[in-house]
């Protein structure tokens, strides 16, 4: 088993101390992802939760407060961020013990698979905000859906601005997934 | 390194053929997983790409013809349910190689690469599309957003049921991922 892991990782001339080092550099690249992505989505869930906006004037509409809970993407957003970014700082706890003891694999297969399901969590809080905010910006002909960005240009301005650090952690939980990969792959 | 890892994963006891065994069981659900996403995929685009509805009645729209190419976010998930029943077909090939040759590493970790980047196109998809659906079907009061789906009934039984294959497949890329990191992990 050991000559024919050697030849694929293709680390048949090595000892086993640089290949420790490596998964441990492999791990603090994980603990310093997760923290700039719990960043991202904490930042991205307190920007969208406490947008609101009245306006000074008169409208055609009736309500003239527009607050991210009045549409249901966008909750969706906010807790998708809040439980990923709960979930990211609890994961530092497993990343941690994988810089101490680089040889563990059962645990990071636990925590690629946890990983996974928080990349689709907040993959699709993204995408369900960012779909909103589309229409909001651009409103639909088809459809008579009015640009409510028109109206509310800052709750806009923030709405969208929130976004971002969804998409950083989107980014960061691909890279994640891979580096555990990787580290389980060279034990 | 050979003690070690055999620790952590717990197979001491077992020698190299029944291990073997177990890669390639998990290759072969690898394979039938694959198919199932793809037929998921394929049949959320063609279902959301075919549809349309023309209304036999006059109303307020000026547009009695509703399409799924009039909401961008109904285009992407066509594109993106599209893409990424094609990358299935395509990773098939990987997936029959990993059968053959169950110790393959790096191509598992390629795999598993592709596979995250892949699941982030079609959570992404189906989520928007799902966001869009949702306003379609209640309408939003605070954005004074009709609820398109009171004229075009169904359209929006059509676009509603296209969602579940790609959900379906969301879900089988979690196991996929899951699957190919314990098949690395054996290596």
């Amino acid at each position: 088993m050991k000559g024919s892991s050697s030849i694929e990782v293709g680390e048949a001339s090595k000892g086993a101390s640089p290949r420790k080092g490596v998964t441990r550099g492999l791990s603090v690249m994980d603990f310093v992802l997760r923290i700039l992505a719990a960043v991202g989505t904490l930042g991205a869930a307190l920007a969208m939760g406490t947008t609101n906006e009245t306006l000074p004037f008169t409208t055609q509409f009736i309500k003239f407060r527009a607050e991210f809970d009045d549409l249901p993407s966008l909750v969706f957003f906010v807790m998708g961020n809040s439980i990923v970014s709960g979930y990211l700082v609890l994961s530092l706890v497993l990343s941690v013990f994988h810089m101490l003891r680089s040889t563990a694999v059962k645990s990071r297969i636990l925590l690629v698979a946890f990983d996974t399901v928080m990349m689709g969590l907040i993959t699709a809080s993204a995408s369900a905000a960012t779909s909103i905010v589309y229409i909001a910006h651009k409103g639909n002909a088809g459809a008579n859906w009015f640009a409510i960005c028109q109206q509310y240009n800052n709750f806009c301005e923030r709405i969208s601005g929130s976004l971002i650090g969804s998409y950083i952690a989107v980014a960061l939980f691909t890279i994640l997934i891979i580096i555990s990969v990787l580290a389980i792959s060279r034990n």
